[in-house]
């Protein structure tokens, strides 16, 4: 498959690095055409790893992710294009975070509004998916680093782009019934309002291969 | 122990159950003297368990647990009294959920406060713990109703205070492994903003007795 991937950070190259190892072409997407991470990672990731604009990624995939701070996402998705992403699925993994020259970590939007609403309402005729949005980037292309049975969830409007992007985490080594459908994208709320508890999580871990699990009553 | 709670609702009637089941003295606390719930649960309870206001709960207990709905607890607390409450442990069960006619639910305040929080601002004197606020009251007080190892999250500024409600806590049957500090009172927003995702998590598994618990790589 051709994945376009808008963002060049550490999450969007560690996608961008297993969806190459597990055959797929990719295109890493950037602002400008010479940001130094994108063409480096693709010089280093072979004949399926490409760097481009946001534009040329969003045109590349027939799948898109959005690895970009969901404080910009919504910037980063315009400059690619409305009818670029027009049809297509869009991962959008983002969270939007805000840190604040004290240490404190916020969210905007948050409570009645997420990123990935935004990016729904925004572009309409994009099938938006959430996803992978609640655990460290190593560790969602590599659920193995954590032992036993642990949960993703997933939410968007379109169930047929929810199938697709449970394939995809199938790739990724995530058996089909860890992954949790939360509903409609405006359950994509709900994951994000996750991340300050994350954060908190994380100081208590001291790193970051940790990931929620529930136990349910049968 | 003689333990005040303050409220009268669900929540408020399972715990001081269970209280009053192991032996501690209870007083439910409402706003009016002759609060039908409160003057009912006491009838049942027996000699361990009485009814009364605000003051009169928060009088009674060597510890006080707030079982308010976040949105009137600072209301309830501040007819409680800051010289009742002064010098003691109190616990924070709440979550500030408002809910619209619509169907939607959020929270207020979030993100950048708590309840936890306004509470141990406006009530300096008293040692403020958020505990339980991230399962259902059946669960709380019998988390048997769960198979496995699950978790709760405390957080609060009094190391002590905490570690009484972890004691509290293990008489319920919480073994302390599971009781995870969060640090500060400050990390009662992070748990309070798991409300909207536990919300959705409710409708996707259809009953509440379902709980977090961390997978977590050694």
């Amino acid at each position: 498959m051709r994945i376009g991937i808008i963002g060049t950070g550490a999450v969007a190259r560690t996608l961008a690095a297993k969806l190459v190892s597990l055959g797929h072409q990719v295109t890493l997407g950037s602002r400008s055409r010479d940001n130094a991470a994108a063409t480096e990672w693709a010089h280093q990731a072979g004949p399926y790893g490409h760097a481009g604009t946001y534009p040329d990624a969003a045109d590349f995939g027939e799948l898109v992710i959005n690895a970009t701070a969901g404080t910009v996402s919504l910037q980063a998705l315009r400059l690619a294009g409305a009818d670029r992403l027009a049809g297509k699925v869009l991962v959008d993994v983002s969270n939007p975070l805000v840190f604040a020259p004290d240490g404190e970590v916020t969210l905007d939007p948050v409570n009645s509004d997420s990123i990935g609403e935004q990016i729904q309402r925004e572009f309409p005729d994009t099938r938006v998916v959430k996803a992978l949005n609640t655990l460290s980037a190593p560790l969602m292309v590599d659920p193995g680093r954590v032992p036993g049975a642990h949960n993703l969830f997933i939410a968007g409007e379109d169930p047929e782009a929810k199938a697709r992007v449970r394939e995809l985490l199938g790739e990724f080594g995530w058996p089909a019934e860890v992954v949790v459908d939360l509903g409609g994208i405006s359950a994509a709320r709900s994951t994000e309002m996750l991340m300050p508890f994350w954060l908190n999580m994380m100081r208590h871990v001291g790193h970051t291969d940790f990931n929620y699990s529930f136990k349910i009553a049968e």
